[in-house]
């Protein structure tokens, strides 16, 4: 366990860590200094501060939840069994519990329930030296934002903010309504956290402050709070692209049943609505047993419409949670695919042809209608390209207009869609193309 | 124009700012009050910058490029064509020049590259008093971040790290040295972007002093200068885990011809891979033409496992991102990947079970042999499901281990792969079970 603590980074110190058992994990925590042990708890995310606390003596609990800053204790509280959170917040000393319970009344993924209750506030007259002098006293008590100063009215009102430098770089005399920055950048309370993590992208900021529809100060989100958030957000959505529920635990970590369960939902449905395929082939049977040689190139068709869509799904998905498209862009984005489709079912149309009529002039496979054949699969493969680029950028669309998450417009969802679909668009093709000669 | 600047999102912010052409972007700058045009033009990406700049008459130009920070003036001059470095070189002073010419040697992606090389610094001898009203004259240069005080020696040699909480909770007399945090976390310059991202993940700092490899100081990179990696990376990660080269650029913004190219590539190559589907199923020609019905559940069973694999694929690669699985736990991740594809295949071929005998119960789709074909199918997707299951998650060491992105193990490229082995399964457990009836 000593070890984790010289080691430098996060990945380390969590892979030791997760390789013990929960006992020996328990049991290497309490053989850390005080001081070790402090470090490496604030370093944990809540649930595992959550497993630790759990596991201690009643009487160490109340010493390392008190460590904690309101908004983190509250995370913790949220993350054990409704059965324990009340024992917990009788832990905390009064003004604490108070400031928790408020944040409890937030989703964990909004401003109101990222924020740090406490922060530094003044009132708009308070002289630079005076403010100096105030935040020098402040900082002793536990605050951990002492780098901007809110200046708020008697009804807390949030007019403007000033940064430690803002008052370094003033006259002591002035006031602070004089030098601080009116109209700032806020979040409102209910804001979700991906908002504010592309709020904090673009401007640079080492803290926003939250206020409510009354534009009230309730808090303050720090950037530091937000690189966590966002490798969250990432990773979740990561995971619903590749097809899976989000797995809310490191991989390693998770255990084999959770795993299963994750996957294999969305795998059942994949598979019955991949059923349709086996529908759909048999209404082409006949054309099969007439051409087995179109049963040949049915995968790369049917795949070749599932790429292009994984393609454009991934990047409409990506680009909606950054923010680069909203949902009244949709149709600038399809009228884009519909051309990139176009552009993209061209190329792979050509590299089909040349396939198939060098295989032809080398080894004679396709018999007398090879043209036909290398003019069939070329022209569905147009089809299906543009067809999956279409329901791949469309689907995210759909999706959030449905009020649920584009990120489930998964690769391996917006495969199955166009498979179906795909085998329609070639025997249909087919049968135009071919009729007379092999069908 | 000046609607985006009282927009509260920068997602609001750089959609105006996108719809507009060349021209508007530059005259809608020009338009702008100077404090305006400053907020708005610290907001910018390095790319959009350098447009503005490389667009404004020779006079303007020292300006703006002097308004930024060494780092972000470097990210600017990056960001142009070599030919307009040295000239815009030429704009800055002499110290800042010196500045960005260090910087400009580092990789855009290291601590070197993302780092501001302006910092305070101290020695340890330094008392608390004088720490702060040095802090308080420096604050009026140039220095972003006055929060963190650096503690070196004569030789530059980093000994530790104090926030201006700490000063302010010290007494006037004590000595930095004594009230420092000594041994701090540090990142080494040519550290990668990811690695700095985790350890702000795990820590929740402000900011991380940069070091080279004898412990000198060389600048500091804040946490809301990661955020922006955060995303960025997320983004690079995603789009190629959809089967396309990283855009670069946001969605709506980059050019049709481009937006093809970085699609086209990885496309045409997963088309020309998938190719051999054809080959592979003219093996199977005979089998196909005896028994049509082998050909209808083809697309089912090969789709299994590409779904499968890219589950698969898309937890490792998150995981390995995150440092949560690394290199050598290769051999840890195959065994649960094999108890999960053996799960995922079993429930799977479950549901196709019920579904093969109840369509020849309801329908008599299938025939005398349905019984053989419904268990033909069923063995063909454990197989398909977890041979897939195993591609994917190993895939993505494979890569690692030969230095390229595992990001590219993508759901297509893992389905493109599980479909030509998926075919050869599938008609090999098919002629075992069926051998003597149906072929």
């Amino acid at each position: 366990m000593t070890k984790t603590l010289t080691a430098n980074t996060h990945a380390q110190l969590r892979n030791i860590w997760a390789e013990l058992s929960l006992e020996g994990q328990i049991s290497g925590f309490k053989r850390l200094s005080a001081l070790e042990a402090g470090k490496f708890f604030a370093q944990l995310d809540a649930r595992e501060q959550a497993k630790i606390i759990l596991n201690l003596p009643m009487s160490e609990r109340q010493l390392w939840i008190r460590v904690l800053n309101p908004d983190d204790a509250a995370d913790l509280i949220q993350a054990t069994d409704p059965s324990e959170r009340q024992a917990l917040l009788a832990m905390l000393d009064q003004t604490t519990r108070n400031e928790v319970i408020a944040l409890l009344t937030y989703a964990e993924d909004v401003a109101g329930g990222l924020m740090n209750p406490r922060y530094i506030a003044v009132r708009p007259d308070m002289r630079v030296d005076e403010a100096i002098s105030y935040i020098r006293r402040r900082a002793r008590e536990a605050i951990e934002n002492v780098y901007y100063i809110y200046v708020l009215d008697s009804e807390q009102h949030l007019l403007g903010v000033a940064s430690m430098r803002d008052l370094f770089c003033s006259q002591p005399q002035q006031e602070v309504k004089d030098i601080m920055r009116a109209q700032p950048v806020t979040v409102s309370e209910h804001i979700d956290q991906e908002e504010i993590s592309l709020i904090f992208a673009s401007h640079n900021f080492l803290a926003l402050p939250v206020v409510d529809s009354q534009g009230c100060m309730k808090g303050v989100v720090t950037a530091g709070d937000i690189v966590d958030v966002v490798e969250e957000e990432a990773t979740e959505d990561i995971q619903k692209m590749g097809g899976t529920e989000a797995l809310d635990a490191p991989y390693l970590q998770i255990r084999l049943v959770q795993m299963i369960k994750k996957r294999a939902g969305w795998l059942t449905i994949l598979f019955v609505g991949e059923m349709l395929t086996a529908n759909t082939m048999q209404l082409y049977e006949n054309e099969i047993a007439k051409a087995v040689i179109l049963a040949l190139f049915l995968p790369l068709i049917i795949s070749s419409g599932g790429n292009a869509g994984s393609q454009a799904s991934t990047l409409v998905i990506r680009a909606m949670a950054l923010g680069e498209v909203k949902l009244r862009d949709w149709w600038r984005v399809i009228r884009r695919e519909c051309a990139v489709g176009i552009a993209l079912g061209c190329i792979l149309a050509s590299v089909s042809l040349v396939r198939v009529l060098l295989w032809q002039a080398a080894f004679k496979t396709y018999g007398a209608h090879s043209v036909l054949i290398a003019i069939t699969v070329a022209c569905a493969v147009i089809g299906v390209v543009l067809w999956g680029t279409l329901i791949g950028s469309f689907l995210p669309f759909v999706l959030r207009k449905a009020g649920l998450d584009p990120a489930s417009a998964s690769a391996p969802f917006v495969a199955t869609l166009v498979d179906v679909t795909g085998i329609v668009i070639y025997f249909n093709v087919a049968s135009t193309i071919l009729k007379g000669t092999l069908l």
